[in-house]
């Protein structure tokens, strides 16, 4: 069975955002499927079947994507922001792996732009100099990993975007990352919450890690964190080229 | 004084992957500010000023350019790929910072498609998991701090995007980038060279640390480092969502 499957990043949300490519990927499909809140993103037309599902089921709804795409149907899988960035194109390839009869189907991955870098171009440019992007979400990954990384990083002086940093079922999990990262790096770092970039919900908000507080994010936040020189200008927060 | 200045991604290459918010920006220019190749890729047209400069000029161009917002031209500044991600975003602001007259100047950045994201998604999802972005260009920082960086980065088992990684002015660096990943991740570990992404220059190569060579890599090239866990399934590269 051979095939292709796209697998499309629509951007944080902003229609303006999405690339031209993604558009004409998403003007021939016969399928697109993904999350419930990104397929809703995705206007009905005639000959074009959505197929919406619900979050944590990724390697299913990649399985029956890379079906579709193998028995000769125009399938895209839509991601918001990049969908090589915590999103399904990691997904799609594990499906890939554990169904070798699907490994004939030819994927093609359509970036977008994903969340941290939407965040930071409207704050100023935070993420200026090294930075890293880590998902604190442990539904994949063991705590331990994420606060060892954590650790790191802070070490490392990188700038850091946080995606997924607290949900309903694990809100005491950004708490421990706020505590390790004030015990790292100090309380009058820069700390930036923005949440539903680009969409009319858009709030977004820059502190310290002395004040910031666990509920200023939510599963539709990404948070970032300045390094040792990030600093404020005006409204902007940018963090310089140079470093040492 | 006043005005508004745009700071523009351009993306990596491929004119499908520029954001329609760009394109509108562009359309509405009387001025365009920006290192030569990129420039390069802006059509002529009645009523639109091209300034191109050559490179390691970015604080004297963002200078410029916020100077002649300030006197009302309609200014954007193009970036390949992501202005937030080493590219012009920062220099604006640390212009603006040398130059209070002009911290009134509004500036808005717009995102881009950042090489690292296109070329990851050339070769499949060598980013899908936690990850950091680096720029091996010690123009701006001490040697020192990228090699403290590199092993960090390594002992967290980060994914790496590195950028600049090679010029003919330091080819030495990249040599000793090498071997500290070799000396931190072993000779199996999946790296990946990708050269002028979504050009028809594009050349895309993916072998190992024991394999790599310094001559691989040069300044139009991204080179993106799987983590422990990254591997490759047919011809493509993934690294997978779980870890530990």
């Amino acid at each position: 069975m051979t095939g292709t499957l796209i697998v499309a990043g629509l951007g944080p949300g902003d229609e303006a955002l999405i690339t031209p490519e993604v558009t004409v990927a998403l003007a021939e499909a016969t399928d697109v499927v993904g999350y419930i809140p990104y397929v809703a993103r995705i206007a009905e037309r005639e000959g074009l079947t959505l197929h919406a599902t619900d979050n944590r089921v990724e390697l299913e709804r990649a399985t029956h994507a890379l079906e579709m795409a193998a028995s000769g149907r125009k399938v895209v899988v839509v991601s918001s922001g990049d969908p090589g960035v915590f999103a399904m194109a990691a997904a799609v390839f594990e499906a890939m792996e554990r169904a070798p009869h699907l490994s004939k189907v030819d994927v093609r991955i359509l970036p977008g732009i994903t969340a941290m870098l939407a965040a930071a171009a409207k704050i100023g440019a935070p993420l200026g100099h090294d930075f890293c992007a880590i998902n604190l979400s442990d539904n994949l990954k063991p705590w331990a990993i994420v606060e060892r990384r954590l650790r790191l990083a802070a070490q490392a002086d990188f700038a850091m975007a946080f995606y997924n940093p607290r949900s309903a079922s694990r809100p005491h999990q950004f708490t421990q990352t706020l505590d390790i990262l004030r015990e790292e790096c100090g309380p009058e770092r820069i700390i930036l919450f923005a949440r539903a970039v680009t969409t009319p919900q858009e709030q977004i908000r820059a502190t310290t890690l002395g004040e910031a507080r666990p509920e200023m994010a939510d599963m539709r936040t990404v948070v970032l964190l300045g390094n040792a020189s990030t600093r404020s200008i005006g409204r902007y927060v940018y963090t310089p080229r140079h470093a040492g």
